[in-house]
């Protein structure tokens, strides 16, 4: 057990550097996939790694591989890891914490002088939050082949900007990197991340063993009503989208309303046209983000968001169409039971939870046994500049997932 | 009497022809204050009254003036007008037709070679709409002294162009225009309008005589809540700013909401942030836009939205400010008279009823005796591209508005 070989300070400074990047004044960062921020913040990491003579590769969608060998090269890796990349602006542990965790694994591993069986290799994945680049987990579906390499290359960013481009700009700040390809075979696949959502905290926890992740469904609901003059066209003869909109938005929140507060219904986006203050509106957007960990109850709240926009009576014309349907997932028995054997060693509260997040972790378990690790962090806030995780919960999950790791990889002995 | 000098193809002709300036190929036209196309329209109007003989002059804020003189030079004249600029985009009626059944007026008393004791003037007013620069209504404003010049030149379109530089860019455009003062004393002011409403349409008139101009109150509310992940956060943990806005919207519209349907409450412009699909919104912007053709109720009314605003029960925090208050008008009652003595001599269907658009008659109506005359517009629409009036009402407008002059220029004979 070399759980006590996890220093607290070097992990604590690593992370307070990480937060330079991007680094917005208000407690949180903008550090964009493949922004000049975000590959300084790789760089610094690949730096570290190579002081301690790690071995550092890319693959072509821009996923950052740090290898610590086995005894067996040939043996597939241990795989730990998360992203670097911030929502606009995000928070300081979203992401950068489980590479940070990862990376201090391999570091006490070293600093132990452990032999592993296996390879253990960090991996920093590119474009996870989406925010920068669409869709999200982009470097885990591409590594995973759920997403063609060519297509991914080709998305543009709001400015015009193909990830190829930007990647190809951000490799030159890296340092010399090797390629590698796609894909390679991994033996397990374990990340430690934040909550971002109250439990852990609720239930003074210290750690969270992950279940799976829920399903996504999405919408998109247009709303076309009819432009009028806002002093001169009655009530009673507007068609008027806004109104529409929201009375459809309120019936909605209605209907999937459970009493046990499992189901997940976001309107997160929403524009109104022409947007003139003396202008009854005449188009109307929105997004639905609906979640829920039973895939057939997440099947059955779409069908009924999907009905009830067909069925909604409004002087205007309503349309609605699904544009994401990602299934939940669940994680392999056999490392969920490896992450409690060691909880239960270490002796840490915990409870176990499914992922109300999505994550990398989601295309990973389609190519090898999968888990994840949460910490709690503080009111379940993410995605926001007060995100925040206590150090002793950052300590304590790095030493678990050092314990997880070692049981992955089999240590052998130590040097 | 004169009335059947006005000739309705010139008329529809020139109807025809203003609608080629920005035509948008939907029905309607872009055609923003002091853009090339408005710019092409004024023009096309100046050398139709350079044919005629007429005189044409600027003043400062870009209000052109076409004078046909009267007997006595130095009486102030008698003017009617309207606009030129549209909506982006507008319909084909809003404005233009009130400058082309003016200059129709001022070609029909050339053609029966009338003298009047007045002069009869055609104002086309710059900026009605508001759309390119803001506020509305702002060469009548400027006019009237109600707005600053050199304010209302300092202002910016979205694309930081000053309407200072737009308008001397418009001007090289025109061709030979004197330049005049601000603010020369007139006789009484007329201006004949599409209704931009349905009464007329509903109650089967030909003629609406405006008895004033409704009142509008402007709002701004903010709706501050906290992002949060859409993937996680519960339900009851949110500070969902959208939820809030939505819920504080309908409940306006209810205390809002009269019998009669008079009262006029519309949310037409809203922003959502961050505005990401998978983020519960932290902030919504919205405008609330009332009008009442009562003053007292127009003040009730505003006090009691920011009543709501503010004892509004929410996790997020809301604030309302009132950006706009503008009493209603009143038109004098000698020339709405004269407007009625006019129609039941021409044997023309009509109500009295008020404005519920504001128009550029509300700042004449603090300079001199003014009017409007209205006539009727299909479903009540403007502000939209299917804007449509019946060549029989404009025509019979445009008959309406010659006697209407005649009377106030006061005819003395044929030459």
């Amino acid at each position: 057990m070399t759980s006590s070989s996890v220093k607290s300070s070097r992990l604590l400074d690593r992370h307070a550097k990480m937060a330079t990047f991007g680094e917005t004044g208000y407690g949180g960062v903008i550090r964009p996939a493949l922004s000049t921020e975000e590959s300084e913040a790789r760089r610094t990491l690949l730096d570290w790694a190579r002081a301690r003579g790690f071995i550092c590769t890319v693959d072509p969608i821009g996923n950052l591989f740090i290898k610590r060998p086995g005894r067996d090269l040939l043996q597939p890796a241990v795989r730990t890891g998360s992203h670097l990349d911030s929502q606009i602006p995000g928070g300081n542990f979203d992401g950068v914490y489980g590479v940070l965790a990862a990376f201090e694994v391999l570091e006490a591993l070293e600093d132990s002088n452990v032999v592993t069986c296996r390879p253990v290799e960090v991996v920093v994945w590119n474009n996870e939050e989406g925010a920068r680049f669409s869709p999200t987990t982009m470097g885990s579906a591409v590594h995973a082949g759920a997403l063609e390499l060519e297509k991914a290359l080709k998305t543009s960013d709001s400015t015009g900007i193909e990830m190829g481009t930007a990647l190809a700009e951000s490799l030159l700040m890296l340092g010399d990197l090797e390629a590698r390809p796609l894909g390679s075979p991994s033996h397990s696949y374990v990340e430690i991340h934040i909550e971002q959502g109250p439990i852990l905290e609720t239930n003074s926890r210290e750690i969270g063993i992950v279940t799976g992740i829920q399903g996504i469904a999405q919408f998109h609901v247009t709303v076309v009503g009819e432009e009028a003059h806002a002093g001169t066209t009655p009530r009673s003869r507007r068609k008027d989208a806004l109104e529409a909109a929201s009375d459809l938005i309120a019936s909605l929140r209605l209907i999937t309303s459970d009493a046990n507060d499992v189901v997940r219904f976001t309107v997160g986006k929403m524009s109104v046209k022409p947007g003139a203050p003396n202008t009854v509106p005449s188009l109307v957007d929105f997004t639905i983000d609906l979640r829920h960990p039973n895939a057939n109850t997440l099947t059955e709240i779409s069908a009924r968001i999907l009905r009830k926009c067909l069925d909604f009576v409004s002087p205007c014309a309503i349309t609605a169409i699904q544009t994401l349907n990602s299934p939940s997932v669940e994680f392999d028995q056999s490392v969920t039971t490896t992450i409690e054997k060691c909880v239960r060693e270490l002796r840490q509260t915990h409870d176990h939870l499914p992922s109300g997040a999505t994550h990398d972790a989601k295309f990973m378990a389609g190519l090898c046994p999968t888990g994840m690790i949460f910490i709690p962090c503080r009111d379940g806030i993410s995605h926001n500049e007060k995100e925040w995780a206590e150090p002793s919960h950052m300590i304590a999950g790095a030493k678990l997932l050092l314990r997880v790791i070692e049981e992955l990889a089999e240590v052998e002995h130590s040097r």
